[in-house]
Protein backbone atom coordinates (compact mmCIF):
# COMPACT_ATOMS: atom_id res chain seq x y z
CA UNK A 1 0.00 0.00 0.00
CA UNK A 2 0.88 3.50 -0.74
CA UNK A 3 0.91 5.72 2.27
CA UNK A 4 -0.22 9.15 2.15
CA UNK A 5 -0.78 11.95 4.40
CA UNK A 6 -3.17 14.64 3.77
CA UNK A 7 -2.59 18.18 5.22
CA UNK A 8 -5.80 20.23 5.82
CA UNK A 9 -8.93 19.84 6.70
CA UNK A 10 -11.43 22.02 4.22
CA UNK A 11 -13.54 20.76 1.55
CA UNK A 12 -11.04 19.77 -1.06
CA UNK A 13 -9.30 17.92 2.46
CA UNK A 14 -11.72 16.12 2.88
CA UNK A 15 -13.14 14.90 -0.70
CA UNK A 16 -9.34 13.53 -0.78
CA UNK A 17 -10.16 11.41 2.47
CA UNK A 18 -13.21 10.20 0.54
CA UNK A 19 -12.07 9.23 -1.89
CA UNK A 20 -8.38 7.60 -1.07
CA UNK A 21 -10.63 5.83 2.17
CA UNK A 22 -12.16 3.70 -0.81
CA UNK A 23 -8.84 2.65 -2.77
CA UNK A 24 -7.03 -0.35 -2.68
CA UNK A 25 -3.39 0.92 -3.09
CA UNK A 26 -3.27 3.58 -0.96
CA UNK A 27 -3.80 4.06 2.72
CA UNK A 28 -4.09 7.41 4.92
CA UNK A 29 -1.18 7.14 7.41
CA UNK A 30 -2.04 10.37 8.88
CA UNK A 31 -4.49 13.31 8.47
CA UNK A 32 -2.85 17.18 10.22
CA UNK A 33 -5.89 19.19 10.95
CA UNK A 34 -5.84 22.22 13.95
CA UNK A 35 -9.23 20.53 15.12
CA UNK A 36 -9.33 17.01 15.78
CA UNK A 37 -13.22 17.48 15.51
CA UNK A 38 -13.42 18.74 11.85
CA UNK A 39 -12.73 15.20 10.51
CA UNK A 40 -13.86 12.46 13.13
CA UNK A 41 -16.58 11.94 10.98
CA UNK A 42 -14.30 10.79 7.82
CA UNK A 43 -11.51 8.75 9.88
CA UNK A 44 -9.96 7.00 12.85
CA UNK A 45 -9.38 9.53 15.81
CA UNK A 46 -6.34 8.11 15.78
CA UNK A 47 -4.73 8.84 12.64
CA UNK A 48 -5.73 12.63 13.27
CA UNK A 49 -2.86 14.95 14.26
CA UNK A 50 -3.19 18.42 15.60
CA UNK A 51 0.82 19.32 15.99
CA UNK A 52 3.25 19.55 12.93
CA UNK A 53 5.72 17.66 15.24
CA UNK A 54 3.66 14.60 14.96
CA UNK A 55 3.47 14.30 11.49
CA UNK A 56 5.97 11.26 10.20
CA UNK A 57 7.74 10.77 6.77
CA UNK A 58 4.65 8.89 4.39
CA UNK A 59 5.22 8.29 0.81
CA UNK A 60 3.52 11.16 -0.19
CA UNK A 61 2.29 14.11 1.51
CA UNK A 62 -0.66 16.84 -0.02
CA UNK A 63 -1.00 19.98 1.22
CA UNK A 64 -4.56 20.93 0.95
CA UNK A 65 -4.65 24.29 2.68
CA UNK A 66 -5.61 27.77 1.82
CA UNK A 67 -3.60 29.12 -1.15
CA UNK A 68 -1.41 31.82 1.39
CA UNK A 69 -0.51 29.42 3.78
CA UNK A 70 1.01 26.99 1.36
CA UNK A 71 4.32 28.19 1.76
CA UNK A 72 4.18 28.47 5.86
CA UNK A 73 2.32 24.77 6.19
CA UNK A 74 5.38 23.57 4.01
CA UNK A 75 8.18 24.80 6.15
CA UNK A 76 6.27 23.71 9.24
CA UNK A 77 6.87 19.87 7.87
CA UNK A 78 8.92 17.90 10.72
CA UNK A 79 11.63 16.67 7.78
CA UNK A 80 13.19 16.40 4.80
CA UNK A 81 13.86 15.22 1.02
CA UNK A 82 10.35 13.52 1.14
CA UNK A 83 6.99 14.16 -1.88
CA UNK A 84 5.14 17.22 -0.37
CA UNK A 85 2.57 18.58 -2.76
CA UNK A 86 -0.29 20.61 -2.91
CA UNK A 87 -3.79 20.61 -4.39
CA UNK A 88 -3.91 24.28 -5.89
CA UNK A 89 -4.97 25.41 -8.91
CA UNK A 90 -3.40 28.75 -8.81
CA UNK A 91 -0.16 28.70 -6.79
CA UNK A 92 3.40 27.67 -8.09
CA UNK A 93 5.08 24.89 -7.06
CA UNK A 94 7.72 26.97 -6.44
CA UNK A 95 5.36 27.88 -3.06
CA UNK A 96 6.67 24.40 -1.25
CA UNK A 97 9.82 24.97 0.52
CA UNK A 98 12.33 22.79 -1.32
CA UNK A 99 13.88 21.24 1.79
CA UNK A 100 11.60 18.38 0.84
CA UNK A 101 10.59 17.02 -3.20
CA UNK A 102 7.92 18.80 -4.88
CA UNK A 103 4.80 18.15 -6.83
CA UNK A 104 1.33 19.25 -7.45
CA UNK A 105 -1.94 16.82 -7.31
CA UNK A 106 -4.69 19.19 -8.73
CA UNK A 107 -7.99 17.90 -8.83
CA UNK A 108 -9.97 20.02 -11.07
CA UNK A 109 -13.24 19.89 -10.01
CA UNK A 110 -16.26 22.07 -7.69
CA UNK A 111 -15.94 20.65 -4.62
CA UNK A 112 -19.35 21.46 -2.13
CA UNK A 113 -19.60 20.01 1.20
CA UNK A 114 -23.39 18.81 1.24
CA UNK A 115 -23.00 17.12 -2.50
CA UNK A 116 -21.57 13.91 -3.40
CA UNK A 117 -19.04 13.43 -6.17
CA UNK A 118 -17.59 10.45 -8.63
CA UNK A 119 -14.47 10.65 -7.81
CA UNK A 120 -13.73 8.26 -10.96
CA UNK A 121 -14.33 11.55 -13.61
CA UNK A 122 -12.85 14.04 -11.35
CA UNK A 123 -9.52 14.93 -13.77
CA UNK A 124 -6.19 15.25 -11.76
CA UNK A 125 -3.83 17.70 -13.17
CA UNK A 126 0.04 16.60 -12.04
CA UNK A 127 3.26 17.58 -11.43
CA UNK A 128 6.43 16.76 -10.35
CA UNK A 129 10.08 18.02 -10.12
CA UNK A 130 11.48 14.32 -11.27
CA UNK A 131 10.10 11.38 -12.89
CA UNK A 132 10.02 8.68 -10.50
CA UNK A 133 7.55 11.49 -8.01
CA UNK A 134 5.77 12.14 -11.22
CA UNK A 135 4.76 7.87 -11.14
CA UNK A 136 3.95 7.94 -7.93
CA UNK A 137 1.25 10.96 -8.19
CA UNK A 138 0.06 9.15 -11.36
CA UNK A 139 -0.60 5.79 -9.02
CA UNK A 140 -2.25 7.92 -6.33
CA UNK A 141 -4.69 9.42 -8.99
CA UNK A 142 -5.23 6.44 -11.43
CA UNK A 143 -6.29 4.59 -7.99
CA UNK A 144 -9.38 6.75 -7.67
CA UNK A 145 -9.71 8.42 -11.22
CA UNK A 146 -9.70 7.42 -14.83
CA UNK A 147 -8.84 11.21 -15.89
CA UNK A 148 -5.08 11.66 -14.90
CA UNK A 149 -3.45 14.53 -16.66
CA UNK A 150 0.51 16.35 -16.77
CA UNK A 151 0.20 19.74 -16.17
CA UNK A 152 2.80 22.20 -15.91
CA UNK A 153 2.58 24.94 -13.32
CA UNK A 154 2.07 27.39 -16.88
CA UNK A 155 -0.93 25.39 -18.23
CA UNK A 156 -2.46 25.25 -14.55
CA UNK A 157 -2.75 28.68 -14.68
CA UNK A 158 -4.75 28.63 -17.28
CA UNK A 159 -6.39 26.14 -16.81
CA UNK A 160 -7.64 27.80 -13.25
CA UNK A 161 -8.57 30.62 -15.24
CA UNK A 162 -10.73 28.43 -17.85
CA UNK A 163 -12.55 26.99 -14.87
CA UNK A 164 -13.83 30.20 -13.68
CA UNK A 165 -15.26 31.27 -16.43
CA UNK A 166 -16.65 27.97 -16.98
CA UNK A 167 -18.06 27.04 -13.67
CA UNK A 168 -17.92 29.73 -11.25
CA UNK A 169 -19.11 32.76 -13.43
CA UNK A 170 -21.81 30.36 -15.65
CA UNK A 171 -23.42 29.09 -11.86
CA UNK A 172 -23.46 32.94 -11.32
CA UNK A 173 -25.46 33.20 -14.66
CA UNK A 174 -27.80 29.98 -13.08
CA UNK A 175 -28.19 32.59 -9.82
CA UNK A 176 -29.21 35.23 -11.83
CA UNK A 177 -31.51 33.41 -14.22
CA UNK A 178 -33.27 31.87 -10.66
CA UNK A 179 -33.74 35.61 -9.64
CA UNK A 180 -35.05 36.08 -12.86
CA UNK A 181 -37.64 33.26 -12.85
CA UNK A 182 -38.46 34.34 -9.45
CA UNK A 183 -38.97 38.11 -9.54
CA UNK A 184 -41.82 36.94 -11.82
CA UNK A 185 -43.34 33.92 -10.11
CA UNK A 186 -41.88 31.39 -12.41
CA UNK A 187 -40.56 27.91 -10.97
CA UNK A 188 -36.52 27.53 -11.45
CA UNK A 189 -37.42 24.04 -11.81
CA UNK A 190 -38.67 25.51 -14.97
CA UNK A 191 -35.01 26.09 -16.33
CA UNK A 192 -32.84 23.32 -14.79
CA UNK A 193 -33.73 20.97 -17.35
CA UNK A 194 -31.95 23.50 -20.30
CA UNK A 195 -29.78 24.32 -18.21
CA UNK A 196 -28.85 20.42 -18.10
CA UNK A 197 -29.05 20.42 -21.85
CA UNK A 198 -26.54 23.18 -22.53
CA UNK A 199 -23.53 21.24 -20.69
CA UNK A 200 -24.83 18.06 -22.27
CA UNK A 201 -24.60 19.57 -25.28
CA UNK A 202 -20.43 20.37 -24.95
CA UNK A 203 -20.00 16.63 -24.83
CA UNK A 204 -20.58 16.33 -28.43
CA UNK A 205 -20.90 19.63 -30.21
CA UNK A 206 -17.60 22.54 -29.35
CA UNK A 207 -19.42 25.48 -27.39
CA UNK A 208 -18.80 27.46 -30.65
CA UNK A 209 -20.92 25.37 -32.72
CA UNK A 210 -23.85 25.12 -30.06
CA UNK A 211 -24.44 28.62 -29.72
CA UNK A 212 -28.24 29.46 -29.84
CA UNK A 213 -30.51 32.60 -28.93
CA UNK A 214 -30.73 36.14 -29.75
CA UNK A 215 -27.22 37.33 -29.82
CA UNK A 216 -25.48 35.14 -32.17
CA UNK A 217 -28.84 34.94 -34.49
CA UNK A 218 -28.37 39.06 -34.30
CA UNK A 219 -31.73 39.64 -33.51
CA UNK A 220 -32.20 43.00 -32.12
CA UNK A 221 -35.80 43.41 -31.74
CA UNK A 222 -35.51 40.31 -29.10
CA UNK A 223 -32.25 41.86 -27.34
CA UNK A 224 -33.95 45.39 -27.36
CA UNK A 225 -37.04 43.63 -25.39
CA UNK A 226 -34.78 42.13 -23.26
CA UNK A 227 -32.81 45.15 -22.13
CA UNK A 228 -35.81 47.02 -21.42
CA UNK A 229 -37.52 44.05 -19.58
CA UNK A 230 -34.43 44.07 -17.03
CA UNK A 231 -34.38 46.69 -14.37
CA UNK A 232 -31.34 45.96 -12.71
CA UNK A 233 -28.49 47.68 -13.57
CA UNK A 234 -25.92 45.05 -12.59
CA UNK A 235 -27.82 42.21 -14.87
CA UNK A 236 -27.93 44.92 -17.79
CA UNK A 237 -24.37 45.12 -17.98
CA UNK A 238 -24.12 41.53 -18.17
CA UNK A 239 -26.56 41.21 -20.26
CA UNK A 240 -25.08 43.88 -22.99
CA UNK A 241 -21.42 42.71 -22.43
CA UNK A 242 -22.14 38.95 -22.84
CA UNK A 243 -24.03 39.71 -26.09
CA UNK A 244 -21.57 41.68 -27.25
CA UNK A 245 -18.71 38.84 -26.61
CA UNK A 246 -21.02 36.46 -28.50
CA UNK A 247 -21.62 38.89 -31.51
CA UNK A 248 -17.88 39.78 -32.26
CA UNK A 249 -16.65 35.96 -30.76
CA UNK A 250 -19.48 33.36 -31.90
CA UNK A 251 -19.52 32.03 -35.00
CA UNK A 252 -22.54 33.42 -37.45
CA UNK A 253 -25.13 30.31 -37.68
CA UNK B 1 -55.99 10.77 -32.76
CA UNK B 2 -55.36 14.24 -32.08
CA UNK B 3 -54.61 15.72 -35.98
CA UNK B 4 -52.16 18.12 -35.87
CA UNK B 5 -50.34 20.37 -37.74
CA UNK B 6 -47.50 21.92 -38.01
CA UNK B 7 -46.41 25.32 -39.71
CA UNK B 8 -42.50 25.92 -40.38
CA UNK B 9 -38.88 23.87 -41.12
CA UNK B 10 -36.65 25.24 -38.65
CA UNK B 11 -35.13 23.73 -35.79
CA UNK B 12 -37.75 24.01 -33.41
CA UNK B 13 -40.45 22.51 -36.31
CA UNK B 14 -38.07 19.37 -36.87
CA UNK B 15 -37.76 18.60 -33.37
CA UNK B 16 -41.85 18.87 -32.59
CA UNK B 17 -42.41 16.56 -35.74
CA UNK B 18 -40.10 14.18 -34.16
CA UNK B 19 -41.70 14.68 -30.79
CA UNK B 20 -45.16 13.59 -32.16
CA UNK B 21 -44.01 10.93 -34.64
CA UNK B 22 -43.66 8.83 -31.31
CA UNK B 23 -46.70 10.22 -30.18
CA UNK B 24 -49.64 7.33 -29.69
CA UNK B 25 -52.42 9.75 -29.28
CA UNK B 26 -51.34 12.93 -31.33
CA UNK B 27 -51.37 12.17 -35.35
CA UNK B 28 -48.99 15.03 -37.98
CA UNK B 29 -52.07 15.60 -40.34
CA UNK B 30 -50.19 18.65 -42.29
CA UNK B 31 -46.76 20.00 -42.37
CA UNK B 32 -46.44 23.54 -43.96
CA UNK B 33 -42.77 24.02 -45.72
CA UNK B 34 -42.03 26.49 -48.29
CA UNK B 35 -39.74 23.89 -49.11
CA UNK B 36 -40.65 20.39 -49.44
CA UNK B 37 -37.24 19.12 -49.39
CA UNK B 38 -36.46 20.85 -46.03
CA UNK B 39 -38.47 17.92 -44.41
CA UNK B 40 -38.43 14.50 -46.45
CA UNK B 41 -36.10 12.74 -44.04
CA UNK B 42 -39.18 13.31 -41.34
CA UNK B 43 -42.53 13.23 -42.78
CA UNK B 44 -43.94 11.50 -45.44
CA UNK B 45 -43.93 13.99 -49.31
CA UNK B 46 -47.55 13.81 -49.60
CA UNK B 47 -47.90 15.70 -45.66
CA UNK B 48 -45.96 18.30 -46.73
CA UNK B 49 -47.64 21.66 -48.34
CA UNK B 50 -45.56 24.39 -50.01
CA UNK B 51 -48.49 26.68 -50.18
CA UNK B 52 -51.09 28.18 -47.28
CA UNK B 53 -54.12 27.48 -49.23
CA UNK B 54 -53.70 23.78 -48.97
CA UNK B 55 -53.81 23.63 -44.69
CA UNK B 56 -57.11 21.82 -43.82
CA UNK B 57 -58.62 22.72 -40.44
CA UNK B 58 -57.02 20.39 -37.76
CA UNK B 59 -57.71 20.40 -34.06
CA UNK B 60 -54.30 22.37 -33.23
CA UNK B 61 -51.91 24.35 -35.29
CA UNK B 62 -48.44 24.86 -34.65
CA UNK B 63 -47.17 27.81 -36.21
CA UNK B 64 -43.14 27.84 -35.26
CA UNK B 65 -41.35 30.23 -37.38
CA UNK B 66 -39.27 32.92 -36.61
CA UNK B 67 -40.68 35.57 -34.69
CA UNK B 68 -41.22 38.52 -36.98
CA UNK B 69 -43.06 36.20 -39.22
CA UNK B 70 -45.62 35.20 -36.67
CA UNK B 71 -48.11 37.73 -37.25
CA UNK B 72 -47.62 37.17 -41.41
CA UNK B 73 -47.96 33.48 -41.24
CA UNK B 74 -51.17 33.48 -39.45
CA UNK B 75 -53.10 36.22 -41.16
CA UNK B 76 -52.82 33.83 -43.80
CA UNK B 77 -54.32 30.84 -42.84
CA UNK B 78 -56.96 29.52 -44.67
CA UNK B 79 -59.31 29.25 -41.95
CA UNK B 80 -61.33 31.35 -39.23
CA UNK B 81 -61.84 30.05 -35.39
CA UNK B 82 -59.34 26.90 -34.84
CA UNK B 83 -56.94 26.34 -32.45
CA UNK B 84 -53.72 28.19 -33.41
CA UNK B 85 -50.57 28.76 -31.31
CA UNK B 86 -46.71 30.01 -31.65
CA UNK B 87 -43.60 28.13 -30.03
CA UNK B 88 -41.78 31.70 -29.31
CA UNK B 89 -40.62 31.99 -25.45
CA UNK B 90 -40.60 36.17 -26.56
CA UNK B 91 -43.62 36.63 -28.50
CA UNK B 92 -46.97 37.35 -27.06
CA UNK B 93 -50.24 35.82 -27.61
CA UNK B 94 -51.50 39.22 -29.32
CA UNK B 95 -49.32 38.69 -32.53
CA UNK B 96 -51.23 36.39 -33.77
CA UNK B 97 -54.13 37.44 -36.10
CA UNK B 98 -57.71 36.85 -33.72
CA UNK B 99 -59.65 35.79 -36.57
CA UNK B 100 -58.59 32.21 -34.80
CA UNK B 101 -58.32 31.19 -31.25
CA UNK B 102 -54.89 31.74 -29.97
CA UNK B 103 -52.24 30.28 -27.72
CA UNK B 104 -48.91 29.48 -26.86
CA UNK B 105 -46.83 25.99 -27.50
CA UNK B 106 -43.57 27.25 -25.87
CA UNK B 107 -41.16 24.25 -25.79
CA UNK B 108 -38.18 25.70 -23.44
CA UNK B 109 -35.35 24.16 -24.86
CA UNK B 110 -32.47 24.62 -26.55
CA UNK B 111 -32.46 22.70 -29.97
CA UNK B 112 -29.60 21.94 -32.18
CA UNK B 113 -30.01 20.42 -35.04
CA UNK B 114 -27.36 17.80 -34.60
CA UNK B 115 -27.97 17.03 -31.12
CA UNK B 116 -30.87 14.21 -30.58
CA UNK B 117 -32.95 15.27 -27.30
CA UNK B 118 -34.81 13.61 -24.68
CA UNK B 119 -38.35 15.56 -25.40
CA UNK B 120 -39.97 13.54 -21.76
CA UNK B 121 -38.24 16.36 -19.65
CA UNK B 122 -38.14 19.35 -22.13
CA UNK B 123 -40.51 22.07 -19.98
CA UNK B 124 -43.72 22.92 -22.60
CA UNK B 125 -44.93 26.51 -21.23
CA UNK B 126 -48.40 26.34 -22.48
CA UNK B 127 -51.49 29.69 -22.98
CA UNK B 128 -54.69 29.86 -24.17
CA UNK B 129 -57.64 32.20 -24.02
CA UNK B 130 -59.92 29.55 -22.92
CA UNK B 131 -60.00 26.52 -20.46
CA UNK B 132 -60.99 23.89 -23.31
CA UNK B 133 -58.15 25.14 -25.58
CA UNK B 134 -55.57 25.05 -22.78
CA UNK B 135 -56.56 21.46 -22.08
CA UNK B 136 -56.19 20.06 -25.22
CA UNK B 137 -52.63 22.18 -25.45
CA UNK B 138 -52.17 20.01 -22.16
CA UNK B 139 -52.79 16.99 -23.84
CA UNK B 140 -50.79 17.17 -26.61
CA UNK B 141 -47.54 18.75 -24.59
CA UNK B 142 -47.78 15.57 -21.90
CA UNK B 143 -48.02 13.36 -24.88
CA UNK B 144 -44.50 14.01 -25.42
CA UNK B 145 -43.23 15.42 -22.03
CA UNK B 146 -43.52 14.65 -18.27
CA UNK B 147 -42.79 18.99 -17.46
CA UNK B 148 -45.90 20.63 -18.75
CA UNK B 149 -46.52 24.12 -17.48
CA UNK B 150 -49.23 27.00 -17.69
CA UNK B 151 -47.14 29.88 -17.80
CA UNK B 152 -48.47 33.84 -19.44
CA UNK B 153 -47.38 35.91 -21.94
CA UNK B 154 -45.84 37.81 -19.34
CA UNK B 155 -44.26 35.18 -17.30
CA UNK B 156 -42.51 33.66 -20.37
CA UNK B 157 -40.76 37.06 -21.31
CA UNK B 158 -39.25 36.53 -17.92
CA UNK B 159 -38.89 33.21 -18.91
CA UNK B 160 -36.82 34.17 -21.73
CA UNK B 161 -34.68 36.79 -20.47
CA UNK B 162 -34.06 33.61 -17.56
CA UNK B 163 -33.27 31.30 -20.55
CA UNK B 164 -30.49 33.97 -22.27
CA UNK B 165 -28.50 33.84 -18.84
CA UNK B 166 -28.90 30.35 -17.58
CA UNK B 167 -27.97 28.79 -21.14
CA UNK B 168 -27.14 31.22 -24.16
CA UNK B 169 -24.75 33.32 -21.50
CA UNK B 170 -23.33 30.03 -20.12
CA UNK B 171 -22.36 28.56 -23.31
CA UNK B 172 -20.20 31.28 -24.61
CA UNK B 173 -18.73 31.21 -20.98
CA UNK B 174 -18.33 27.64 -21.79
CA UNK B 175 -16.51 29.09 -25.39
CA UNK B 176 -14.60 31.66 -23.41
CA UNK B 177 -13.00 28.68 -21.18
CA UNK B 178 -12.01 26.08 -24.29
CA UNK B 179 -10.13 29.16 -26.02
CA UNK B 180 -7.98 30.03 -22.59
CA UNK B 181 -7.26 26.29 -22.32
CA UNK B 182 -6.58 25.66 -26.00
CA UNK B 183 -4.64 29.22 -25.99
CA UNK B 184 -2.19 27.37 -23.43
CA UNK B 185 -2.15 24.17 -24.94
CA UNK B 186 -4.66 22.83 -22.04
CA UNK B 187 -6.96 20.59 -24.01
CA UNK B 188 -10.51 21.18 -23.24
CA UNK B 189 -11.43 17.71 -21.76
CA UNK B 190 -9.91 18.21 -19.41
CA UNK B 191 -12.78 21.21 -18.51
CA UNK B 192 -16.02 18.82 -19.27
CA UNK B 193 -15.96 17.29 -16.14
CA UNK B 194 -16.20 20.37 -14.22
CA UNK B 195 -18.76 21.65 -16.76
CA UNK B 196 -21.02 18.84 -16.17
CA UNK B 197 -20.86 18.73 -12.14
CA UNK B 198 -21.32 22.29 -12.22
CA UNK B 199 -24.76 22.14 -14.09
CA UNK B 200 -25.51 18.74 -11.66
CA UNK B 201 -24.82 20.63 -8.86
CA UNK B 202 -28.01 23.06 -9.05
CA UNK B 203 -30.50 19.68 -9.09
CA UNK B 204 -29.65 19.35 -5.44
CA UNK B 205 -28.47 22.91 -4.56
CA UNK B 206 -29.23 26.60 -5.23
CA UNK B 207 -27.14 28.58 -7.30
CA UNK B 208 -26.17 31.23 -4.34
CA UNK B 209 -25.34 28.10 -2.08
CA UNK B 210 -23.35 26.20 -5.05
CA UNK B 211 -21.07 29.15 -5.78
CA UNK B 212 -17.45 28.82 -5.12
CA UNK B 213 -14.22 30.04 -6.67
CA UNK B 214 -11.93 33.06 -5.86
CA UNK B 215 -14.80 35.91 -6.40
CA UNK B 216 -17.12 34.88 -3.84
CA UNK B 217 -13.97 33.69 -1.41
CA UNK B 218 -13.38 37.62 -2.24
CA UNK B 219 -9.15 36.24 -2.79
CA UNK B 220 -7.87 39.27 -4.46
CA UNK B 221 -4.79 37.76 -5.27
CA UNK B 222 -5.77 34.91 -7.21
CA UNK B 223 -8.14 37.48 -8.89
CA UNK B 224 -5.60 39.69 -9.78
CA UNK B 225 -3.50 37.29 -10.93
CA UNK B 226 -6.05 35.92 -13.33
CA UNK B 227 -6.56 39.27 -14.54
CA UNK B 228 -3.06 40.00 -15.29
CA UNK B 229 -3.19 36.21 -17.09
CA UNK B 230 -5.89 37.44 -19.55
CA UNK B 231 -4.22 39.48 -22.19
CA UNK B 232 -7.70 40.10 -24.30
CA UNK B 233 -9.69 42.89 -23.23
CA UNK B 234 -13.29 41.60 -23.53
CA UNK B 235 -12.03 38.28 -21.13
CA UNK B 236 -10.98 40.26 -18.84
CA UNK B 237 -13.73 42.84 -18.90
CA UNK B 238 -15.86 40.23 -18.36
CA UNK B 239 -14.26 38.53 -15.73
CA UNK B 240 -14.40 42.07 -13.78
CA UNK B 241 -18.22 42.39 -13.90
CA UNK B 242 -18.73 38.93 -12.95
CA UNK B 243 -16.80 38.85 -10.09
CA UNK B 244 -18.13 41.89 -8.86
CA UNK B 245 -21.59 40.61 -9.47
CA UNK B 246 -21.03 37.60 -7.09
CA UNK B 247 -19.59 39.37 -4.77
CA UNK B 248 -22.32 42.15 -4.75
CA UNK B 249 -24.66 38.82 -4.60
CA UNK B 250 -23.61 36.13 -3.58
CA UNK B 251 -23.68 34.93 -0.21
CA UNK B 252 -20.51 34.56 1.70
CA UNK B 253 -18.96 31.70 2.65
Amino acid sequence: MIQITIIGSGNVAQHLIKAFSASKIVEIKQVFSRKKENLLHLIDSEKIVTDFAALEPADLHIISVSDNAITEVSEQLPFNNQLVVHTSGTSSIELLNPKNRRGVFYPLQTFSKNKALDYSVVPFCLEAENTADFKLLETVAKSVSTAVYSISSEQRKALHVAAVFASNFTNHLYQIGQEVCEENQVPFAVLRPLIQETADKINTLDPIDAQTGPAIRHDSNTINAHLAFLQDENKKNIYKILTQSIQHNGKKL
